[in-house]
């Protein structure tokens, strides 16, 4: 039996090229092993404790969708589906509501930083914190329970959620019997780390991203604007403190990454590299922008394949969640 | 049309004469008018923040269902469904969070008293506190603001609730237009509190009641531990002071009011007081008790009455539902 490994994609703005190369690239090769059964869902509703304007609420979400299947998702090998299709995750989240101790919560790291930054502001310590993003954690752990996830691949800042949800469900299994799988979480610690505009890490809130489905000038653009020393063209130059280089490798053939470095030590001008990772940068990146493009238009298409992905997930949460509502006493 | 009425019945314990006379009886009377559509749901997933026995859960509700219909709830009136079978409830809770400030759950007043208590015995504040309890309020809010509740009667302590209703309520409205009713509260003023055992109010957490569908002997048995004072049969006794009068003026008829009245001037001992007291107060419980007994015994019974007032309930919160995923941006 196949082990069920889940990600949620937060849809709070557009796909950069750092998603696709820290997120969507690793994940979708993940996808590969025979392993794992990979269930990747569009978290929607977690989008809600920020964003409250609907028509950005509908484009994100419909971005990240077409994104994910632009770049190669197979819903037929995938279970691709919004959270908000699946109702029974708001339902056993109450559940798990009420086996989560409002410590765990107290000590979340989302949550302090929020407490540390109003407390240096002198504002409240709760100032602009909704209970969206006070409970998000609970949600979190119902997303990932109500499928009997084995594995939960995170970044090391998510490794606290994957431990709140196996301590919510060591205690409900405690009351009423083994019930919940426990989940593990697998930290990627291979996956790179691009850097952004200005060298550092490339990050909406650095506001130095370069969108992954920007059009070929814009593309351009952007490369043009990427940091460099002031070094003239025919000094040589250090590949391994380049932000041009380091995201150069992410899309050049091997071949091609040699040929570079060579070119770098010879001496090569910032203009000329530029041109170079725009070439190999958008050979990689037309076709899945050209898909993109497409998917976008036609939101029905993308509606019906998330529905589709819909009613896979809801095989497993609507018999689970009756399992669960059994086991704490509800009889129909 | 008529007003949407909504009272919400935690099942945490056996059904007294405390939530008879104070709760039920008033409820059942209001339902009679024909300004109001009531709606009275068991808030059993209320009771999940405390109650993490299955065979206990399971009989509490059934046991306040019951409880309610033997007293002449009309379910061909009033919308009577069971909190647990209405979904909707659930994806509107956390929909709801996203717009309630973490400060309004701080200064609610049951999480307060909480605190308090830990603080009192040196506590870290949020001992034996989970997130169900910090986060009912929010779920109160999903079950009015879920079913247009124009007005939801309540003790002076449950004020607060309406209010934190109201006020995530406006916040959904501000950002999205008109979409939720903004519920009022009606204190019910008239209501008796009746005196327990030991003369203070009934309550289960003074551990004084009288179960409301005792048979008789225990019933008898009950009233003979009510507390009096030691005055002797022919002395001459104050009604207004005495507990023993004050529950036989919610059972008996006008005369036999006045009746008492005259005994108590004249001199009565607590004996004769007593025993009157049993024969008007079982005069009024045998029937309901029988019908309480007929039905807690057929709980498919009860699961065909309930599951039928869900049906009606859904009907309005399945549409409104979809509603407001539209106005928040969800398509479908």
């Amino acid at each position: 039996m196949k082990k069920t490994i889940l990600t949620g994609i937060k849809p709070t703005g557009q796909i950069h090229l750092g998603n696709y190369i820290g997120a969507i690239k690793p994940a979708l090769a993940l996808a590969q092993s025979d392993k794992f059964q990979p269930a990747y869902f569009i978290a929607d509703f977690h989008g809600l404790t920020k964003i409250h304007d609907s028509k950005e609420f509908k484009q994100l979400s419909y971005g990240v969708a077409a994104a994910w299947l632009a770049f190669g998702l197979d819903p037929n090998k995938v279970i691709f589906y919004r959270q908000s299709d699946v109702p029974e995750i708001f339902e056993l989240n109450w559940i798990l509501s009420c086996f989560a101790p409002k410590g765990l919560m107290n000590r979340a790291h989302a949550y302090k930083a929020l407490v540390d930054q109003n407390n240096q502001m002198g504002r409240d310590v709760d100032d602009g914190v909704n209970m969206g993003i006070f409970t998000y954690p609970i949600l979190m752990a119902a997303d990932i329970l109500l499928f009997k996830t084995e594995t939960v691949p995170v970044g090391k800042d998510q490794i606290q959620h994957v431990e709140i949800a196996r301590d919510i469900a060591e205690s409900f299994n405690h009351h009423y019997g083994e019930t919940f799988v426990l989940p593990q979480y697998k930290v990627e610690e291979g996956t790179a780390i691009l850097p952004g505009l200005d060298g550092r890490k490339m990050s909406k809130s650095y506001n130095n991203t370069i969108p992954v489905f920007a059009e070929p000038k814009r593309l351009q653009k952007l490369i043009n604007k990427i940091k460099t020393d002031s070094l003239p063209p025919e000094a040589s130059k250090d590949p391994s403190t380049s932000s041009l280089f380091t995201l150069y490798k992410e899309f050049a053939t091997f071949a091609e990454v040699e040929n570079m470095r060579t070119q770098y030590e010879a001496g090569i001008g910032w203009g000329e590299v530029k041109r170079e990772l725009f070439e190999v940068m958008n050979r990689q990146l037309e076709e899945p922008r050209a898909k993109y493009n497409e998917l976008i238009a036609s939101p029905e298409t993308l509606d019906e394949i998330l529905l589709k992905g819909a009613e896979r997930a809801r095989a497993v949460s609507v018999p689970f969640l009756k399992e669960v509502r059994r086991k704490i006493g509800l009889s129909v």
